[in-house]
């Protein structure tokens, strides 16, 4: 009993060593409608260009531009209609001297046509069409791969595909898109006190938290949760849970029994199977954490957090998702949508030594510090985010900015 | 031909006549681990207290603390061991006078004891403990109900579920979640010229980049996109492919087929079914959207967007994805985490007369306007998010702050 963590980590220190271990990173081919939130894989060429065809921009009349010079309300120059061509439709006729093609926006223009005249500066007149004002040679026709050249590179590898960029892979008829396989998270919560949701529960047991918090949290960062359990505070049950998730996951979660006392066993289970590089941050909450690996052909990273629901999902929050984010090939754009800045509404005081992780909740504007410890569940209940404060940090001034970084859904 | 649009709004005058519109909000209770991103349907009280029983904070001994009282380094008080007791377990002995429990960190203290003695302060001496700290009472004991009392209010109806609010709702053990049923949006896109992705694409003929653009956008806000199809620029094709979504779906948003030219057919087929609201934005881009209603037990919303896909999708972000989000309950904290302020890049002249959307690159940490017309798909091959520039704007000077609203997964 008592045994101290025996090199206690700064918080950079623990990311540096969390984002050096390499996770295989897989290709699939994926559905188009499937594809949002996903990251692709491959730098994307054009196939085609776009438009594909010289496109009629505005409604109206395709002509030789030279054939509408000098027209004017007083001095209409007439054409003779010979087509009507809508959207989707295919020419069959070329516009020759003292012709035009009636056409709509984004239909083709017809071969040797240079020019649209806009339906506004026209009037049917029989067989004829009067134009009431020239053009210039181009006016009102968009030309084949002005938008997209053929064989352009439109979307660099680890784009993340958002609405737009989604658009862009329809553009050049994509239906199928490469994509990174996502990771795979095994999630294992320790404790002997600990009963599903749902179940009925006995004098000294408590509902598990764990597991559907961070259950939710790595699906937040696009990765895939897979076979959620329980597992008694035993050596052999904890390594027998792991040793079955090990072929699928690529990643393990734990949460409990990281704490250096008693029932502590996720740690020698580690050591059993692979090696500790982490035990012990300098977070508040947070400090007992724990990072493992086993290597291999691949490698597999074992991440206990801290029993505590709050405790866990902050560590996971700040240390696991931005991990988790990366190999998934997430990349925010800028620091992130995650991050906003606000104003402290009071004087704050943290604890030196010890990077603070403080949930807050916002209100009225600004950030309200939460000040419970890390075992109540209620401030979750009142948290929109939370924020780190350095741990040369003593105290937060009333109406300075912080950076909240808020829960993502 | 040439009808224009009877009367030109505001882009604010549209949002409030699309935000007045009601939609049926009804419930439907989900399996928490389907909850992530949904909306709370009900105000949730703790079915019980948390913890739910006097609960140990330590590895160390329970006792009566006035047992402990004068303890000391020189002057150790013995306490006989009745009992080992770890979390999950349920003691069997009350501590009397003179006596101790061993106590695991979450364990339930035993009856009548007032206080736990941390393990760093005791030594095993044979069937006794020796305790060289004293301890006041309720020391590393937290009391039934201190983190959350029986019945309170935890979290409020319309709170989005975010990992740590899903977390909130297992520590009272909950396995269903009423939430608000998301809404459904059917998307059609018209346009005789238009293939789906995947298929071979003939002369004359684009890609339908909408309905997959838009379909991720729907997915984006929370909302469930339903039935996607193809019409071609026909009345009766039209009206026959909105009448069999109706049913179905809550709102219906169309692509094309809404400028005041030829072939634009959505607005006499709203006229024919329901009522037109607005024809008519002062958008650039954007300007032909329409929004119209079918009344009813329970109202159709019609949405009618610009064909050109990076139109559309404009105005879907910064008119329709607001009002979905609300729809499905949907709350940002703050301004939103979809906006960020970034200084633009140079200096930029905007139209003047319309609201502009102008859509930027982040580069840099600083926002980067994309100058292409809004028949243009590279752009959006660039593009992070866009600015929101209003009509009464003519310049922005290189190095303002602008409000950046990012394109969301």
């Amino acid at each position: 009993m008592g045994d101290e963590f025996l090199n206690l980590k700064e918080p950079y220190e623990a990311k540096n060593i969390l984002n050096s271990l390499k996770l295989k990173k897989t290709v699939e081919m994926v559905d188009i409608r499937n594809c949002l939130g996903r990251v692709l894989a491959d730098d994307i060429y054009s196939s085609i260009a776009l438009p594909p065809f010289d496109r009629v921009a505005m409604d109206g009349y395709a002509v030789l531009a030279k054939d509408t010079f000098g027209a004017s309300e007083d001095n209409p120059k007439a054409l003779k209609l010979i087509e009507v061509i809508g959207a989707g439709d295919k020419p069959q006729k070329n516009i020759v001297d003292g012709t035009c093609t009636e056409v709509g926006t984004g239909a083709p223009a017809p071969q040797k046509a240079d020019a649209v005249v806009m339906v506004e500066y026209t009037e049917k007149s029989g067989d004829d069409i009067l134009i009431y004002q020239g053009v210039a040679p181009g006016e009102n026709i968009t030309k084949k791969g002005t938008d997209i050249e053929e064989n352009n590179l439109l979307l660099k590898k680890d784009t993340v595909l958002t609405p737009d960029k989604i658009g862009v892979l329809s553009a050049i008829g994509m239906a199928t898109i490469p994509v990174y396989v996502q990771t795979k998270v095994g999630i294992i919560s320790t404790g002997n006190e600990l009963v599903t949701v749902g179940e009925d529960i006995d004098y000294g047991k408590v509902y598990d938290v764990n597991s559907q918090s961070i259950t939710s949290a790595v699906l937040s960062c696009g990765c895939i949760p897979i076979s959620i359990q329980i597992v008694s505070d035993n050596f052999e049950a904890l390594k027998n849970a792991i040793n079955s998730l090990i072929d699928d996951a690529d990643i393990i979660i734990t949460s409990g029994g990281t704490s250096a006392g008693a029932g502590d066993i996720l740690r020698p289970v580690i050591e059993d199977m692979g090696k500790v590089l982490v035990h012990g941050i300098s977070f508040k909450p947070g400090k007992p954490t724990l990072i493992g690996i086993i290597e291999g052909d691949e490698n597999k990273i074992l991440i206990g957090l801290p029993g505590y629901p709050v405790s866990a999902l902050m560590v996971f929050e700040s240390l696991i998702a931005p991990f988790l984010r990366r190999t998934s090939g997430w990349k925010a754009v800028v620091s992130g949508p995650i991050s906003v800045p606000l104003k402290i509404s009071r004087r704050f005081h943290s604890s030196r030594g010890r990077t603070h992780q403080l949930l807050v909740k916002v209100q009225d504007g600004l950030a309200v510090p939460i000040q419970k410890d890390s075992g109540a569940i209620a401030a979750l209940a009142h948290a929109d985010g939370y924020l780190e404060i350095p741990k040369s940090t003593e105290i937060i001034e009333e109406g300075t900015i912080v950076e909240v970084k808020l829960f993502q859904r």
